[in-house]
C-alpha cells in the first residue's frame, strides 16, 4: 500500500517534469522568437506601406499614427509571450536592465532583423513599383545633406531615450510597471514621429531601417539609425540603473 | 418530515432548472446574435455615413478614425454579451482557435449580414441622394483596373491577418488575454485604413462591403472583400494554433 | 456601569447617525449636482471654444476630438461622485434603464442645464466679438433648408442613441459594465462629429445646444436637438430593456 | 537566552532602521526630484520640437497631440515615483488638496524649472538655427496686441483648471482616484491645445513658456504664463477642498 503511493507519487513527478518540460523547450525559446519576428515584420510591414502609399503628399500625422498605433497593438498582442520589444535597441537596455536572459538576447536580435526584411518584402509585394521606387521603398531618406548629421544623432538617441525609458518603466522596473506599457510607448513613438520626423525621421528602430534599406540597396547615413537608437536605449538603461529604478533595479544606491 | 425535505429539494431543483434554463434560450443565442446584430449595423452605419458625406474630398484620415473607434466602441460594449465579433472572418477565425462553438458559427454570420445591410440601409436615410449617388453608397471602388487585383488580395488577406491576430490574442488566447482587446483591435484597424486605403481600400470586413454592395448593386471585385479577408483569419487562426497559442490552443506542440 | 455602557452605546449611536447624515445630505444630492453641472459646463466650453476659434476653417477633424476627448476626461474624472451624464438625453435612459432614482432626475436635468449656459458664457468670454459672431457662438447653424429636417432628426436619433447604447452597456448594465466607460462614450462621439457633422450637426446633447441658442438668441430648428437626442436615448434604453440587458436588468426575458 | 532574544531583537530594529532609511534619503527625495526634472526635460523637448519644426505651417493638430501624449507618456512612467506633476501649478493645487508634503513643493519646483530648461536646450540642439529663429526658440508668442489680454488670461486659467481638475480628482482624491489619470490629463492638454491656442497658446504649464523665454529672452506677456495657470491650480484646488473632494478631502462639509 505505502509502496504504491510512492510509485504513485514518482510517477507524478515524471509527468510534472514532463510538462514541465514543454515550456523549456517550446514556450521559452521558439514562441517568444516566433512573436518578436511576427510582431516585428507587421510593424514595419504598416510602417512601410504607409509611407509607400503617402509619400507624394509626406503626411507625418499618418506615418506617426499608423507606426505608434501599429507598435501599440502588436505590443499589446505579444506582451505576455515575448515581452514585446520588436526593437534592438530596447532588447539592449531591456537586457541591460535585469528583463531579458543574456541566452535570448541575440535570438531576439535575429528574430527581429528576419521580421524586419520579411515586412519589408510584404510591403514592396503590395504597392506599385511606381510608388515603391518613388518612396525609395519607406527607407529613411530625410537626411540629404552632411550639415545635419550631429542634430538627427542627437535627436535619434534623444528620441529613442525616451521611447526606452517607457519600457523600462513600464515593463520592467517593478515599482513603476503598469498595464498601459502597449499605448505609452506607441504613443511615445507618435510623439516622436510628430515631432522628429523633419529632423531626423524619427526612425527609433534599426531594424525598421534596414528592412528597406536592404531592399533599395540604400545605405546613405544608414549608421545613424543603428547608432542613435542603441546610444538612446544605453542612455535610458543608465538612468533606470542609477537613479529611476526600486530598490532591486538601482546599482548604486 | 424526510418527505417534506425530498419535496422541498425536487421543487428547488425544478425552480433552478428554471431558472438555468432561460440563459440557455435566449441569454446563450437570441441577446449574442442580437449584439452581433446591433453592433455590425452601427459599424457599418458610422463606417458608411463617413464616407458617403466626405466622398469629395476623400479624407483617409477621417474614414480610419471612425471605422477604428466605432469598433472600439462596440466591442467594448457587447465583449461580455457575444464576445464581440461584428465580421464574418473573425467568427471563423474565433471559431476555429477554439473560441466558439460550432453551433453558433451560423447564427453569428446570418446576425453580421443582417445587421450589415440594415447599417447600410440607415446611411442611405441619413444621406442625401446626391452624396449617396457621389460615393457609391460607401461601396469599396478603390479597385478600377484589373492590374492590382493580387496586390489588394495579398493586402486584405494581410491586414485582416493582423486583426483577426489581435482578436485571437487579446480574447481568445488564455496566456494573452487581456483588458485592452476593444482598443487594440480598433486600434488595428485605424493603422490598416491609413497605411492601405489606396491599396484595397482596407476593408477587412466582408459584411461591411456587402450592406453597400446590396444596395448600389455595384459588385466589381467584390469577391476580393470576401476571399481577402477570410483568408487573413485563416492564417491568424493557424499561426495561434501552431505557433503563438498557449498549451490549450496549441495543436502541435 | 451597565448604564454608563448603554450611556456610551447611545451617543456612539447618535454619533454614527450624524456622520451617516453628511453623505446622505451633501454627498448623495449636492456634490453630484455640483459635478454635472462643473462637468457641463467644461464640455461645453471646449466645444463651444473650438467651434468659435476653428469657424472659418470647419475643422471637423478639430471639433471631433476636442467634444470627444473632453467628454471623456470629464467622465473620467466624476464617474464616482455623479456617474458622470452631462447630457439629459443620458440621465433619462439611465433613470429608464434604473441607474438612477427618480429624486435625482430633476435636480440632474438643472446641474446639466445651468452648467451647459454657464460653459456657454465662459466661451463668449474667452473669445474676440468678431470671431464669436462669425461662428454665432458656436450654436448648430448647419441645418439652413427645410429639406434635410428629418434626415437630420433621424441621425440624431440614431447617433445619440449609439452614445447612449454606450452608456447604458459600460456604466450601468451589471454583466458588461467596464472600466473604459469614458474612453468608449468619448470615442463615440468623435466618431458621431466625424461620420455626422455634415449632416445634422452630431449635436447628440441639448444642453451642448442650448447654451449658445440663449446667447445669441438662435433657434432655428432648436427643436432638433431635443427631439432627436432624447428620442435615441429612449430607443437605447428600450433596446437594453429588452434584448441587451442583463437579466436583473431586462424587464421581458 | 532571554539576553540572546533582546539582543537580536534590538538588532533586527537596527538593521530595519537602516532598510528604513535608504527610502528616506534616496527614494523619497532625489529620486522623485530626478523624475520631475527627467519628465519635464523630455516634455518640453517634445512640445518644442514639435513647434519649432512646423512653425512655418502652425499645425495646431501636431501640437496637441505632441503635448497631449507627452505629457500622458512621461505620467504613466512616472507616477510611482514622483507623483508625475511636470507643472508647477499641479505641484501647488496638489499640495493644497493634501496630496504633497510641504517639505517636497520646493524641491519639486526647482526640478521642473530646471527639466524645463534643459529641455528647452536640447531642443535648440536639435534644430537648424533658421527654424529656431523663425519660431522664437517655441516661446509663446500668440499674444502680440494688449487687446486680448484679459481674454487670454481667463483662459489659461479655466483650462489648468480643467487639467488640474483631472489632476485632483483621477490621482488624489480617494474616492475618484483611477487608473486613467495619465490618458484624462493627457487628453485635457490636447483639448485645450485644440480649443484654446490661438487665444492664449494654451500653455498651462509655466515652465513650458520659461524654458524657450531664457534662451530666447523673450518676455513679452510672459507673466501671463504664470498668472493664468497657477491661478486655475488655485480654483481646481478650492472645488476639490470645498465641493468635490471626498469627506477626508472637504474642509467643510
Ligand atoms: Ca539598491
Ligand atoms: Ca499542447
Ligand atoms: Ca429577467
Ligand atoms: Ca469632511
Amino acid at each position: 500500500m505505502a509502496d504504491d503511493k510512492m510509485e504513485k507519487a514518482a510517477m507524478d513527478k515524471m509527468v510534472q517534469e514532463t510538462e514541465m518540460e514543454e515550456p523549456g523547450l517550446f514556450e521559452q525559446l521558439v514562441q517568444p522568437c516566433m512573436a518578436e519576428l511576427v510582431g516585428t515584420a507587421f510593424f514595419v510591414l504598416m510602417g512601410c506601406l504607409c509611407v509607400i502609399e503617402s509619400a507624394q503628399e509626406g503626411h507625418t500625422l499618418q506615418a506617426a499614427l499608423v507606426h505608434g498605433l501599429a507598435l501599440a497593438v502588436v505590443i499589446g498582442c505579444m506582451v505576455e509571450i515575448s515581452g514585446s520589444h520588436f526593437n534592438p535597441s530596447f532588447t539592449i537596455a531591456v537586457f541591460l536592465s535585469g528583463g531579458l536572459e543574456l541566452k535570448m538576447v541575440l535570438p531576439y536580435l535575429i528574430s527581429q532583423v528576419s521580421g524586419g526584411l520579411l515586412g519589408a518584402v510584404m510591403a514592396k509585394g503590395m504597392t506599385s513599383s511606381e510608388k515603391y521606387a518613388q518612396a525609395q521603398g519607406a527607407a529613411f531618406t530625410v537626411l540629404q545633406a552632411d550639415d545635419h548629421i550631429m542634430k538627427a544623432l542627437f535627436a535619434e538617441a534623444a528620441m529613442t531615450c525616451l521611447a526606452t525609458l517607457a519600457v523600462l518603466l513600464s515593463a520592467v522596473n517593478g515599482k513603476s510597471k503598469n498595464h498601459m506599457f502597449p499605448f505609452l510607448v506607441g504613443c511615445t513613438v507618435m510623439v516622436n514621429v510628430l515631432a522628429g520626423a523633419n529632423v531626423s525621421g524619427a526612425c527609433l528602430n534599426p531594424v525598421r531601417a534596414l528592412g528597406p534599406a536592404v531592399l533599395t540597396n540604400y545605405w546613405t547615413h544608414h549608421w545613424i539609425y543603428w547608432v542613435g537608437p542603441i546610444t538612446g536605449g544605453l542612455i535610458a538603461a543608465a538612468l533606470v540603473r542609477l537613479f529611476l529604478g526600486d530598490n532591486d533595479t538601482r546599482v548604486v544606491m
